[in-house]
């Protein structure tokens, strides 16, 4: 069966479009009716530079990867038509070594929604319509605000990176750099069982976003002083880098305790002139944290049951159509947090 | 009562002496007579360039933190005089917050032997007499070897950075920098389980001190391509950095696993372009691995039951008036890995 779709893609730099396509529903996996989605900062990296990192956009590629929609059709015996779903992105291959040991966000082959890291690359979610395995459909209550469930892909990404730091229960948390993911660790650290949690930010709207999100106390290190939380080897337990900023790196290091644990989620180039003797006299674990497993279920239920609550950052809503307006004001720092397109 | 004691002394770059001083024992902690002692890393650190990082000697200080002796007098009721002992250097102060979390190694007061850390320096073991707390004396048996013996402190190093690594039954370790810490590692890496040990280092004569000590592997990675190993994402589960170079810091990042461990063992300077967007998306945990906590009392059982043998890694002893000599000696690493003074 043709079904017609209208897609958001990148051509590359500032080159995008909302073109008409067509796909196939051939009875396997799940055909979704999109109905939103959030922009991400690697869609914006897509349109600004035509790249993430070293992933250059070769082809047209729909952009997207925090989308949710109802089921049209699907091969599934427990999910039906009409059934609101949050989509998971990945998919991964099911049988390399990572796979077989339930570290799948790690696949050697993984599929990822919007991603040019393989060509051809792999199509997004900014579509009306799109065949996903049914394995990725993750359904929700019909009652659910779907501006909040749009929020569970970005919300997996920060429950995945508090799990990376492991036991958080009674922890003095630090977290570097709030814009909407260090804000969604904010939540999910909180929900943990962290005891304490400040945030550091050199912008003032979203250090007010990370109070909103439950943060104890901000900090803008280009006017506070740090000294307090530097004493006796660091203060915190556990860090959570999230702008990628080498003077954001070292701050980290600084304040969080001997033994303690420092995840780096914010990404960025190499790091010049990286303190590793502080990581090692220190004895800091430092962990890398990179998308997520089963955390995409956790963030579904949070968000349905309404255990958190990610609305104050969501800026602006855009009908699909206006894409480049969508870009171009979430890609505006000074005004906007979280931004979601609405097909 | 007053002791006299030769103490083999540092006064800046390239000033050593072995000089005559006088020690008091009040009947308060053990008066030990030390019989050998080996030298280490930083003791050349000091000899050859009067510091070691930041740590400048500023006034006459007593190199070594190695050593083993004989109870002269002791407060003890369980040890007696002439009991063999190993000397812990650590003197945690047992009341800051990594004390009482029995995280002694990060002890914010910490004395330890032969350090220009602080000021006044803490003087160091290479002398006939010295005064310590009971607590650093770990007795051992009359029949051990000496020359074993004298291993304790840097085998108690390498069984800490084992520690760090978490559970290594079963595991494939690299360990990249085989001086006799690295060469250490293996012995305690061996002893914990791990099922292949792949070591790297530029000397060869390095590489073949790994094979004695149990390395599976050898690797010169100035020669020998390391694509098998880096295929996957990386094909240990664990790995050691023991030399501090950047490019060594870099190879372990690509040969470990996705998601698996690094521990920072070998001191050098900040890194340039740490390449931190390899550690985010293999989700690495980077470890720093500093001196030791309980692992002083394993390396000293370990060596005195023959779990382990150190002796391939010993290249010479002098008696402890030679210092320079000794010294020069050991800084020749195209001859050198451990150098011990009799005393």
């Amino acid at each position: 069966m043709k079904v017609k779709t209208q897609s958001c893609v990148v051509a590359g730099k500032k080159t995008v479009a909302v073109s008409d396509q067509e796909i196939e529903w051939n009875n396997k996996g799940t055909l979704v009716q999109i109905t939103r989605g959030g922009i991400c900062g690697s869609d914006l990296h897509y349109y600004q530079e035509g790249k993430v990192g070293n992933f250059t956009v070769k082809a047209p590629m729909i952009l997207g990867h925090e989308v949710i929609g109802k089921i049209v059709h699907t091969d599934s015996t427990e999910l039906k038509e009409g059934q609101a779903v949050a989509v998971n992105p990945s998919k991964p291959c099911g049988h390399c070594k990572y796979c077989l040991q339930h570290e799948e966000n790690q696949c050697t082959e993984m599929r990822f929604f919007g991603s040019a890291m393989y060509f051809p690359h792999v199509d997004g979610g900014f579509t009306r319509y799109k065949v996903v395995d049914t394995a990725q459909c993750i359904p929700f209550s019909s009652n659910a605000d779907e501006k909040v469930m749009a929020f569970a892909e970005p919300l997996a990404v920060a429950i995945h990176a508090a799990h990376e730091a492991g036991d958080l229960q009674g922890k003095r948390v630090f977290i570097s750099g709030v814009g909407p993911i260090g804000c969604l660790i904010i939540s999910a650290v909180k929900t943990l069982g962290a005891a304490e949690i400040v945030c550091a930010d050199v912008s003032s709207r979203s250090l007010s976003l990370a109070a909103k999100m439950g943060a104890d106390t901000l900090i803008n290190p280009q006017h506070d002083d740090l000294a307090l939380w530097k004493a006796e080897k660091g203060y915190f337990d556990v860090s959570f880098e999230v702008s990628g900023h080498p003077s954001s790196i070292t701050t980290c290091l600084e304040v969080t305790r001997a033994k303690g644990v420092m995840v780096q989620v914010g990404m960025g180039g190499a790091v010049p002139e990286f303190p590793m003797m502080m990581l090692i006299a220190k004895e800091i674990s430092l962990k890398g944290s990179f998308r997520f497993t089963t955390e995409f279920n956790t963030a579904v239920s949070w968000l349905a049951n309404n255990v958190i609550d990610p609305l104050p950052l969501l800026s602006g809503e855009y009908p699909f159509t206006e894409l480049e307006q969508a870009l171009k004001f979430a890609g505006d720092k000074t005004q906007a947090a979280k931004v979601q397109l609405v097909f």
